[in-house]
């Protein structure tokens, strides 16, 4: 049995989520858009699953919308700024997640600025974003955790910088944050951030795939797509109920258990390691370990640990078709290329076994030392 | 027990659908984007599943793009158009989907002609669309099967009209078909329609919530979102693994079903049903059936016979917040406002028992007696 720690790119759906999502599927598989009384007790589980996701979150259940992921949160924040007559600046991180990225071409074309900010260490840094804020800036967009390092944004006082130009220039500027790789992981309060929307995935903290929401505090946000109406407008498509309350069944689960094995094994790993480790020592989440075996490339790494029965990432391993896209955030974080090009991530889960990684560290030292000899 | 009649809107998933959705979750979890063992495995399921439904649809694999279901693919498409630098001219049914009716109002903001065509009786005609067609035209949206009536629209020799108009313009027109009221139950071949795209949907046909694909030919269609490059660009996001091998086994189960069991309800239901049945006669899908209980409106009709354990639909039941939807697509095929608000939908699938069929015609003639006496 192969040892995973490649949590990062997606978790395994947990038990009692997956019995949830039998137990939707079979008992309530109505349409909740329906009017009849099928229909209605489905809409009923639905609203009753987003006020728990709400409550859990400590935000109002009317701040919480069904999408099909992370992706498509991003996704309908950013593609939402067509409508625009007038477009404007746009500021997004250079470490972001592809699907924020992937928008300024388009957004180019369509008559915006898009400017990029780099992260020195993994982190957008306050005068960075305040020397960039001009009184065309529209949104702003940086990531919670990036999923290549594990590093967390100071995204509270990051949007304080934002707040204050919107005082300067009296009108509103939005601030977007992908924090998929935030909940369940780190703290996050998001009525601290004061953010405007966030992102998340159910299957980053053993939910199903193909089912996360947007946390959107703005009504005034305009979809592209409208479709139904379902979720008051701004995601359209029959409601993936099953999915959703095996999302919140994960959600419960995996919130309320601490963080006390990732942080010991995390501690385990950064002091027994010998590769150098380019994960920053702190702000970063205990999740996630990205380390060097320079000169060595990751790919070839990698497999190595793969035949010995480890499974760990070269590059971000969210992306498909994308080469080398780890790769590419770490030269925006500074990073020199040819320890960019032989980083190799590993990250871990709430369940994962101190003595699996234990063997991956033992596993990883004599491949290196015999690599390097 | 509630007898269910409401599968238009959406179906139980079948038992072996469910089971694989299981096992593939539990055994194939590992991100299909991913380099290593375990998620390569994942992308070989993943290609292995696109494979057989190309097969079982007789085209090429490249052709299936997997995305969250029907209202996402008809976006995808739809969007698209966003790209473009000279809009020119869309037309597309009145009675659509509202996930394709609803991008009227962006691209017409975006500098498009949208032009809708009446359907009477249910039915775009080929002269209507002819005389529509223009130098200017980019694009036709035509769906197969209307989810109010059902209605089978001649997809076939209405693409041939947009093929002429190609020659004689020397240009190319896009033709996009809604086919989701369509996979498994009526016969369906993608090959004679010479479409560009069509859109599907697993929950339709006993497949799971949150998955469907597009099949598309047209290599150039631009998505406005790529994220991490998953479904060659046209759709990111972690792939749905178990959801798409759930999808593929209740394909595989459904279409080779026959729809016998479906005809002779239909037939039963159309000889023995009092109140006047609006569906057309001919061209029509037999798990669909649109009648009027005129002068009662199709609310408390519907609410009656839910009372009495029948569940049908009022309206199109496929949208929320959308007051009448089923009644607009009504007017758009000359169906006269108090017919239209009179409507009732029932639908079957191909496990709906006779006997069931036969209760519930017996329980709306005798409700319909009782009122109109």
């Amino acid at each position: 049995m192969a040892k995973y720690f490649d949590n990062a790119a997606t978790t395994i759906i947990s038990k009692k989520a997956l019995e949830a999502y039998n137990n939707i599927s079979l008992n309530y598989f109505a349409n909740p858009s329906a009017n009849h009384s099928l229909g209605q007790e489905c809409k009923s589980v639905l609203e009753e699953n987003r006020l728990i996701i709400a409550n859990l979150l400590k935000v109002t259940p009317n701040t919480i919308y069904f999408t099909s992921g992370g992706t498509e949160s991003n996704s309908i924040i950013l593609s939402s700024l067509l409508w625009s007559k007038s477009p404007g600046e746009i500021i997004i991180g250079k470490t972001e997640h592809s699907s924020i990225l992937n928008f300024e071409r388009i957004l180019s074309e369509k008559g915006y600025k898009v400017i990029t900010l780099n992260a020195p260490n993994g982190f957008i840094s306050k005068e960075l974003l305040k020397k960039k804020l001009t009184n065309k800036t529209r949104m702003v967009v940086i990531q919670t955790v990036n999923n290549v390092t594990g590093s967390i944004n100071d995204i509270e006082n990051l949007v304080k910088v934002v707040r204050d130009k919107e005082k300067e220039i009296g009108r509103k500027i939005y601030f977007h944050t992908d924090a998929v790789q935030a909940l369940t992981k780190i703290d996050l309060d998001l009525n601290k951030f004061d953010i405007d929307s966030a992102s998340f995935s159910a299957h980053k903290f053993h939910g199903p795939r193909g089912i996360g929401f947007l946390y959107s505090k703005n009504p005034n946000v305009q979809p592209l797509s409208r479709g139904g109406g379902q979720e008051r407008g701004l995601r359209a498509g029959t409601e993936n109920l099953a999915a959703i309350v095996a999302m919140r069944v994960a959600l419960e689960e995996y919130l309320f258990i601490k963080n006390d094995n990732v942080i010991e094994i995390n501690k385990y790993v950064r002091e027994n390691l010998k590769p150098q480790i380019i994960s920053p020592n702190s702000n970063v989440s205990p999740f996630i370990i990205n380390f060097s075996v320079s000169p060595f490339p990751s790919e070839v790494f990698t497999r190595m640990l793969n035949d010995e029965g480890f499974i760990v990432s070269s590059g971000s391993a969210c992306s498909n078709n994308v080469k080398n896209k780890g790769e590419n955030v770490l030269i925006a974080m500074n990073i020199k290329p040819n320890v960019a090009k032989s980083s190799v991530r590993i990250s871990f889960n709430k369940n994962t076994d101190i003595n699996d990684a234990i063997s991956l560290v033992k596993k990883i030292n004599s491949l290196y030392d015999t690599l390097i000899r």
